[in-house]
């Protein structure tokens, strides 16, 4: 077993931008990334529940007429180990703050790795 | 902090290919994983120890010429979360073996997530 924590926080400014801020004890690690044009970003989806980690299939999309596939073949966020990961646009850095666009985290979402996309 | 846990194991065969073996109690959740031409994989890169968790900057591609970044704008395996993500291609599956071309994981890697790529 291996212990993840976080290094930030998502907040949801709308529909496709977002703010990831970074624990200040981070910030070092920022040097360069705002040259970026896009990066990649590791969350935990944490709505989801010890008993989501142990679904081993489910519909796609939660469309119930289609046949259920295993998570691997999948993006679901109901997988063993629930971590997501997205690429998106950087508009921005502003200290700790990174404005992105595309991000499909929820609110709230703790961020685990941020790298160069 | 989150626990992840091992889904698998990286075996390399080659430079090029490598075989994913996955824990018996997942095979369910690879239901359909045989039709994809492509996986993200994302893997726990263990030979790196709490120091190197804790390093913000590294020299890029480890060459000392050239001035130190962040780790949040590189791949380098340094990182407070020490999670590989690469996207393969998918040769073959047998069993709950999966055989891919293209990753770059060292042998012995845990594997901890696979995903439509």
């Amino acid at each position: 077993m291996f212990d993840v924590y976080p290094i930030g926080y998502v907040r949801k400014l709308d529909e496709s931008r977002s703010e990831i801020e970074l624990l200040p004890r981070f910030s070092e690690a920022l040097k360069g990334v705002d040259r970026m044009e896009h990066l990649l970003i590791l969350f935990w989806m944490h709505r989801f529940t010890p008993s989501h980690r142990r679904m081993m299939q489910v519909h796609p999309r939660g469309d119930t007429t289609r046949e259920k596939l295993g998570v691997f073949a999948l993006r679901s966020p109901m997988r063993p180990n629930p971590i997501g990961v997205t690429r998106v646009k950087l508009i921005e850095v502003r200290g700790n703050r990174l404005l992105v666009e595309g991000l499909d985290a929820l609110d709230g979402s703790p961020v685990i790795d941020i790298k160069s996309g």
